[in-house]
């Protein structure tokens, strides 16, 4: 008795597409998983072919985190959607303090989507997690019909391990701490608008995504006492700064001219009428400390900056509780407020 | 000084609609958080606005797992995708002998979407998280373009732990094992083809949509030595058993006759020419152990059954290695082959 298996040509990565075969858990998906997400995450845990990843743990606090990412274009400068899910999704954990540890992806692809293009974004995504030093070890792919997506869609998950009794959180900010930001600020959403809508500056703005787990243990290894972190993602530095205000019940106060923000972004964010406090990064975050401490901290991501050098920005005061408040170029200070509408759909 | 903070009115669940500022960080995603995942889910963990989830483990073994749902259409008989984006999830890691801990979950949003919608699928995963003892730790909501999406798609991953040494995988399985199965098959799938294609049986068929935590649970704590369990999703029977069989390199043989399907089902699948054990399931799994236990496992299974009671369909073979063989009912045997094609799409 032998197998009636047919012996199955490789996949066309150059003109071949997805479809929805791809997405039906028989043989066209273990071709799929096989020769594009193996050979790019290259670990032992994905080789099982288990429906789920086993590993051990050490008894700890741990933390949890998961993102979906429908940005458009899936390709700019400075990354791709893969390199994106991959850091933004293990940069929540990090601003949690945690090492993280592991990832899982799910993929939404559109019928029709380049099977060169996946393997891409795939190879992508495996750099970025080596970089970063954890794995992706499960996933699972899902095909749409034509018309019902958008080329590719992806989320992760993501945990990771807190290591000692220091709570990095919103609820450990006191009045008097120092605000630092880590870079400028505004690089991720001008790049996007900037390919998005074809505009043509000198040089093109490079998107700022990057993984932020070194410069963060950094931080907690050198002693530091942090007491929050946060990335500035949706809804930029400012929208970052009202949520800490408001989960900690404190004032944050920040000067406009403290904080770095490219010639080329500004003037980007002129030509458009954009305010680059509420643009995307996915590179940047904010680091609140005691003032005592901020030098030493300013040091540190000094050594780990990948664009403009660290500032301080402000400081956190008593009160009013829940306010972010922006002191301008000419110095009258004005309360940040949400944006009520959509600035930019699809930035990550 | 006081805050320009506008009052905004209550999200309208009878007549409104995602747009896209539901998804872009700002005061609409805070609201729609506010008042349709937080009231669903209702925890501690959520309720602190993080990015992410922090909590405790002990040392251990742990799995993860994720799955993205896809399902057309979003409502079927017997559950809807956020039932489906629970159980799929969980089911993943009991298969794993584990017992599921957090869940995070991803949404994608095509603007559009009725709000009142949205509302009914928060509280069918509130619902189905509660019932199986997790909790929604974390999540993340975005929203695409009408003409980019299908209404909604969840991505959701899982962790869990798992007490003890054993080693529930394909790599325990060993020749002579009996291989048995939880209840009747092809119910989910035949629910939503029926749906989808408007077909009009005498009463409907019900999806067999369901948590396998505890009837799992029930089998390792009553201390059989289960060696496999696969749950029999995409593919349905006949794919679980040939990937157990590649995996765990015997053959496993099963009698067509012994297989539980309801004459509902079987009509079904006649008329549209499909064979129940290719067709879909989300609350069916097959259980591989040594053959002395496999009564004492039978009846547990039944005690947990949510259909036809369950079945000792076939045993496991030295050989030929990699192979799942199926006896007819006329007694002859062929060989399972994976679909090349696709049956049924987003059936999950």
């Amino acid at each position: 008795m032998t197998a009636p298996r047919l012996r199955t040509r490789r996949l066309d990565l150059r003109d071949g597409r997805v479809d929805l075969s791809h997405g039906a858990g028989g043989r066209a998906t273990a071709q799929l998983i096989d020769e594009i997400f193996r050979p790019a995450f290259d670990n032992p845990m994905l080789d099982r072919g288990n429906d789920q990843a086993e590993f051990s743990v050490p008894a700890g606090r741990m933390v949890m985190s998961t993102d979906a990412y429908v940005i458009s274009p899936l390709f700019f400068p400075g990354g791709d959607i893969g390199s994106l899910a991959v850091h933004g999704t293990i940069n929540d954990l990090a601003m949690a303090g945690a090492q993280p540890l592991h990832l899982a992806a799910s993929y939404i692809i559109e019928e029709g989507f380049p099977l060169g293009d996946l393997q891409r974004i795939a190879a992508s995504m495996g750099r970025a997690a080596r970089e970063a030093g954890i794995a992706i070890v499960t996933g699972d792919t899902k095909v749409v019909e034509r018309g019902k997506g958008d080329g590719l869609y992806i989320a992760t998950s993501g945990i990771g391990l807190i290591e000692g009794e220091r709570s990095v959180c919103p609820a450990s900010i006191r009045a008097g701490d120092a605000v630092l930001i880590s870079g400028d600020i505004g690089r991720h959403g001008m790049a996007i608008l900037a390919t998005r809508e074809g505009l043509a500056f000198e040089s093109p703005i490079q998107s700022d995504c990057a993984p932020l787990v070194a410069p963060v243990q950094a931080l907690l290894k050198a002693g530091l006492e942090i007491h929050c972190l946060r990335d500035l993602t949706r809804g930029g530095l400012a929208t970052a700064l009202i949520e800490l205000a408001e989960s900690s019940r404190t004032a944050i106060g920040v000067d406009e001219v403290a904080i770095p923000v490219t010639d080329l972004v500004r003037g980007a964010c002129e030509i458009l009428g954009l305010e680059p406090s509420y643009v995307a990064n996915e590179g940047r975050f904010v680091c609140i400390l005691p003032e005592s401490q901020a030098e030493a901290a300013l040091a540190i991501l000094a050594a780990h900056a990948t664009g403009s050098p660290p500032a301080r920005i402000g400081s956190v005061r008593p009160g009013p509780a829940g306010m972010a408040i922006l002191r301008s170029v000419i110095g009258a200070e004005r309360i940040l407020d949400r944006l009520s509408g959509e600035q930019l759909p699809r930035i990550c």
